[in-house]
C-alpha cells in the first residue's frame, strides 16, 4: 500500500497538544471553527492527546497569556489563524515574543509574495504591492517556513527547549483553503515523526445508507472496538467510517486493520464507493465512465449546474464529458432537450415522465452515451400539497436503460439541492457497476 | 480626512464572557463545534466581550481547573455539554465542586423525566428508566433550573458571588436541538437583563479588493477606532467590515455607526456589493437582473456548472434566467455557442476571443439580454509557458456592450474555479451598475 513508517522502539509516550485557532471573527461568531475539527480529527488519527482546543481573539496580551499557559501544559501547540498581512495578525508576533525570538525578513517569502502578485496580475508594468504586504515575509528566527501554496501567508514550525523539555509551535494560516493542504503537505509528517507509536488508519466510504442505519448495521462491531477502533462519520449524504489501529509496526497495524475492512465490506456490499482517503464520489463516477468508455451528458433544473459542477471537478475528465444543460425555464427543457410540451402539461415538469425525456434528451442532443437529469423543487416556494418541497426526480440512462428515482429531501434549499447532486452520483455510480457485473 | 469618532463618556463596563464546550467527540474531532459559534454570535449580538472559547474534554480535573481559570478573569461562563445521564457527563459535579456547593433532588426535574419517557412510550405498561437518568434531576443547590423541552437533562443558571464581585455560571446541554431553543427561551433574556448597554452592528460588504489593499485604504480609520470598532474578515474573493457601537440606546449607537459606514462608502464606492447581513453577491446580481428586467444565459467551460449553480441559489430566478449551456469540449462550444471554430484555432480555446464569441452566443442562443461566458485553465493539467494553469477569461454581456476580463487565479483547481466564480459574479454585477448608473 506504499506506507510507510518510521519505527522506534522503546517507550510509548503519547505527546500532548493543543490548538490555538485566533481570530476575533471566531468569537463573534461570524466563522464556524471548521479548523479546530479537522485538526483535532487528524490529531487522533496520530494518537496524540488533544487537551485543550482554544479561541482567542486578534487580541496580543490575551494570546500571548495563552501561549505561555498552553506551553506549560503542552509538547505541542498548532495555531491557526493571525498570520496575515493586516495590523490585525499577529500571531506570529506574539509567539516570537513569547520564545523571546526575533522576527527577521525570510527573502524567499518575500521572493514568493513577488511572485504571487505578479502572476496574479503579469500584465501590470508596476505591480502594486501595499507594504502591510511584505509583513508575511517576517519570519520567526530558527523557524522552518512552509510554503503556501494557496495564498501568501506562509506557515511556521519553530522548535525550542523550554525548560529542559522539547516544545513544538507550529502557526497555519486561518483559510481552511491554506491551513489543510499546509498541514497535509508538511505538518502531517512532522507530527508523525514525533511519535514513537504507529498509527495506521483506513477510510470506508459509504454512501446511499443513513447514518443510524449504518451504524445499526456494525452496532456489535462499535460495541466491541478496541485496537483498532472504528469511528463513523457523517457528511451530508455520505457515511464514512474510518478504523484506526495502533501498533509498534506498520504491519502489525496493517494486519489489525485488514479484517475489519473485510468486515465492512461484507456487511455494506456496493454500498461503499471507496476506501481510498483522497477518492470523492465523483471521482469515483469518473473512473467507471474511463474504464467502461463512456462519455456523459448532463440536464439539470433545480440543481441548475450544481450536478456538473461535482463532475468537472475531477481534473481531466475532457474525454468523457460532452455537454451539460442547465433548463431551468419549461421552454429551454422542451427546445434544447427535446422535451414533449405534452408531457410537461400532462404530468408536471417536477415528475417521473420529465426526467425520463429530459435523460434521453441529454443523449440525443450530445450523443453521449449517459446521461444524468434532475428536475425537482428546492423551495422555499413552488411546492404543493402533491408535489411538497424537497421533491426532485433524478433520471440515469446508461446505454439503453434508463433509472427514475423519485426523492422527498428535507431542509433548505442548499440542502436539497446538495441532497439531489450526491443522489445523482451515486444513481449514476450504481448503474455503471450494474453494467460491469 | 479621518472621520471622528464620538468618545464614550463614563465607565460603562462591558460584561465579559467565556464558553467552555465540554465533550471529548469535540477533541477527537468527531464533531464540529456549532454550539460555540452559535453561542459566540448571541453573545456579541448581546454586545458581551467574548474572552475565549475553550473546548475540553470529559475529564474531570481539566474541567475544573478550567472552570476556575474562568471564573479569575470573567462575569458570566456558558458552559455546553456533559449535562447527560452517563459516567462521562460531569459539568455540573465539577461546577458544584468549584462553587463548594452541593448536588441536590429537584422533584420537578425527576417529575419531568418521568414525563419525558411515559410520552416516549406510552404504550408500555412499565416504562424501564435506567438508574443513571435520574442523576438528571439533582441540581445545584441554590440553581435556576431551565426545562428541556427537547431532551432529559435540565439546564442551569447559578449565581454566585466571589470575592465580592457576582459571577453567573449558565449550563447548557450539548445537542444542539436541546441547546439552541433552552438559550432562546431562558438565557438570553437573563444575559440580556445583565447588561445596560446596546451594540448595534453593521456590515459593509466588498469585492474586487483584496483583504490588503482594502485595509489600507481605511488604515486610518482603522488605527484610530474606538467606537464603533471596524473589524475586517476576508472570505475567498471578498473582503466584509463590521461596524459595531456601543451605546445606552439603539438611536445613539446608529448615529455613531451612519457616518462610519458613510466613510466607508465614499472610499470603495462600487466595490462594495451590500450593506445587508443576509445578501450575497449572487443575490445582488439577481436582484439588479429583476430590477433591470433583464433575462440572463450563462456558457461555462472550466467551471461546469459552478457558476450558474450559484445563481440559481437564489430562490425564484426562474423570471430571470434562461438557459445555462457547459460546453467543456470544443465541439459544444462550436454546437451550441456557434463559436467559430477558426477563432479556437487561431487564439486557442481559452483565449479573450473565445469568451467573446461564447458570450455572444448564449445571448444569440438562448435570446437572453445578458450573458455570463467563461473559459480558462483549473489545471492541474494543460497549462503551458504561455497560457498557465488559473488563466481564465471571462467575458460578461450585458445588451450590446461586451467586457472581458483575463485573471490569472493562484491554488488548486477548486480554488481556481471558485474564484472563477466570484469574479464572474463581480463582472456582471459591475456591468449592471453600469447601465444602471
Amino acid at each position: 500500500m506504499g506506507i510507510k513508517f518510521a519505527l522506534e522502539e522503546g517507550t510509548i509516550a503519547n505527546m500532548n497538544i493543543e490548538l490555538i485557532s485566533v481570530g476575533t471573527e471566531l468569537l463573534l461568531g461570524n466563522v464556524i471553527n471548521t479548523n479546530a475539527n479537522y485538526l483535532s480529527r487528524r490529531c487522533a488519527e496520530l494518537g496524540m492527546n488533544l487537551y485543550y482546543q482554544i479561541t482567542v481573539g486578534d487580541n496580543y496580551s490575551r494570546l500571548t497569556r495563552v501561549l505561555q499557559e498552553c506551553l506549560e501544559r503542552s509538547d505541542i501547540i498548532i495555531l491557526t489563524g493571525g498570520l496575515g498581512p493586516t495590523q490585525d495578525d499577529m500571531t506570529k508576533e506574539a509567539v516570537a515574543q513569547v520564545l523571546n525570538k526575533e522576527l527577521i525578513l525570510d527573502s524567499h517569502s518575500k521572493d514568493r509574495i513577488s511572485e504571487y502578485f505578479y502572476n496574479k496580475s503579469p500584465n501590470l508594468d508596476n505591480v502594486q504591492i501595499t507594504h502591510n504586504n511584505w509583513k508575511q515575509a517576517l519570519t520567526i528566527d530558527g523557524a522552518i517556513v512552509l510554503d503556501n501554496y494557496n495564498g501568501t501567508a506562509p506557515g511556521y514550525i519553530v522548535r525550542d527547549n523550554i525548560n529542559g523539555e522539547s516544545k513544538s509551535i507550529i502557526l497555519l494560516p486561518g483559510p481552511p483553503s491554506e491551513m489543510i493542504p499546509m498541514f497535509e503537505g508538511h505538518v502531517y509528517q512532522y507530527l508523525h515523526n514525533l511519535q514513537d507509536k504507529v498509527f495506521l488508519s483506513r477510510i470506508v466510504k459509504i454512501c446511499g445508507i443513513g447514518e443510524a442505519k449504518a451504524e445499526t448495521m456494525i452496532e456489535d462491531l462499535i460495541t466491541n472496538q478496541t485496537n483498532p477502533t472504528i469511528a463513523p462519520y457523517a457528511k451530508d449524504g455520505e457515511v464514512h467510517f474510518r478504523v484506526t489501529a495502533s501498533a509498534t509496526s506498520a504491519e502489525e497495524a496493517e494486519q489489525l486493520i485488514c479484517p475489519v475492512i473485510d468486515e465492512l465490506e461484507r456487511r455494506f456490499e456496493d454500498n461503499i464507493y471507496s476506501l481510498d482517503e483522497n477518492e470523492n464520489l465523483e471521482d469515483v463516477v469518473v473512473k467507471l465512465l474511463k474504464k467502461l468508455k463512456m462519455t456523459l451528458s448532463t440536464a439539470e433544473s433545480c440543481t441548475g449546474g450544481l450536478f456538473t459542477g461535482r463532475i468537472v471537478n475531477v481534473a481531466g475528465i475532457s474525454d468523457i464529458f460532452k455537454e451539460g444543460y442547465i433548463t431551468y425555464a419549461d421552454e429551454a427543457k422542451v427546445k434544447l432537450l427535446d422535451v414533449n410540451k405534452e408531457t410537461i402539461d400532462k404530468y408536471g415538469v417536477v415528475s417521473n415522465e420529465v426526467a425520463r425525456e429530459m435523460a434521453e434528451g441529454a443523449c440525443k442532443t450530445s450523443g453521449s452515451d449517459a446521461s444524468v437529469a434532475i428536475t425537482g423543487i428546492a423551495g422555499p416556494g413552488g411546492g404543493s400539497q402533491l408535489k411538497p418541497v424537497g421533491l426532485v426526480y433524478i433520471a440515469c440512462k446508461v446505454k439503453d436503460n434508463i433509472i427514475v428515482q423519485e426523492h422527498i429531501f428535507k431542509g433548505n434549499r442548499q440542502k436539497v439541492r446538495y441532497r439531489t447532486v450526491i443522489s445523482g452520483l451515486d444513481l449514476l455510480r450504481r448503474s455503471l457497476l450494474n453494467i460491469l457485473s
